[in-house]
């Protein structure tokens, strides 16, 4: 199974702080085991996240560094794969074998910086329309490391899959 | 191949204003034909999704319905499948095959209405850890009506993938 962590750039408050929460909850229920964000620092966006692990288990990480370009390269150093997940890039379905064992996967908002192009091993696409970093991300993940419909989490809280309804354990954990 | 229409129910501004705009595209994207919301009303996201569509291509519609019940009940009667994704519900993988072929699948923002859970045909999940909706339409559409990586749109806009960088046609268009 390969090792991921995410990488969240140039988030903006208050404008990303939904999204980048939910590119974070991605990361973690789909199996990256931590995600480093740049832009602007969001106590907000942190506690979220932390708030989650804490109550639904796991030991998902995140945290903050203003540079995205600094955090690509340490981690080339440090032996990781860096995949940038991009619109205008390669079908990542068709490259998935160019992919290590140990990842990196960039996402941005709006503004990526070219150096992020030039700096990453692939610039891959989840298709090549408008949509979401969010959609783009689950869909990487679930490539990379299947899979969300199995992965289990020991958390304080756990649902149990009904037909109709709600059912938690744990709910007031 | 399936034919789906998205339901985003309860959008509220300004809060899911990117959110479902990200819901939206996501729709589209990933092989829907429209994509109606309930909540409050906006034009800034109806506004947003049509200037997609005018540039990328395709007849995706967007459209308001104040009532989701009233939605999901028309629905049903002109023979579709309602298809409500949801945390609680049951893996969506293990249970494809009971969807139609026509389907109207349902997506919430934090509180969805407990007569959507009994007047869904299947409530499925993405998992069962909280993420993102998302990211949940995105994955049951790629297992719904298959492929993000090869579904073609034809649009003034069109990305040209490449390794490095960034390359369209119609970038002016």
């Amino acid at each position: 199974m390969r090792e991921v962590v995410a990488l969240r750039m140039g988030h903006r408050l208050p404008r990303d702080e939904r999204i980048s929460t939910h590119v974070a909850l991605v990361a973690r229920a789909f199996g990256a085991k931590s995600m480093i964000y740049s832009g602007q620092q969001d106590e907000g966006l942190e506690r979220s996240v932390r708030r989650v692990v804490e109550e639904w288990g796991g030991d998902f990480e995140i945290s903050y560094h203003p540079d995205p370009l600094k955090v690509i390269r340490e981690y080339k150093r440090k032996g990781y794969f860096v995949l940038h997940l991009t619109m205008y890039g390669l079908p990542l379905k068709e490259h998935l074998k160019e992919v290590g064992e140990k990842v990196l996967v960039a996402v941005g908002s709006e503004k990526v910086p070219g150096a992020v192009y030039e700096e990453a091993d692939l610039n891959a696409s989840i298709g090549t329309q408008p949509h979401s970093e969010v959609a783009a991300l689950a869909i990487a993940l679930e490539l990379l490391c299947p899979s969300v419909f199995t992965r289990e989490f020991k958390g304080k809280k756990r649902v149990i899959p009904q037909r109709k309804g709600k059912k938690m354990e744990g709910k007031n954990g």
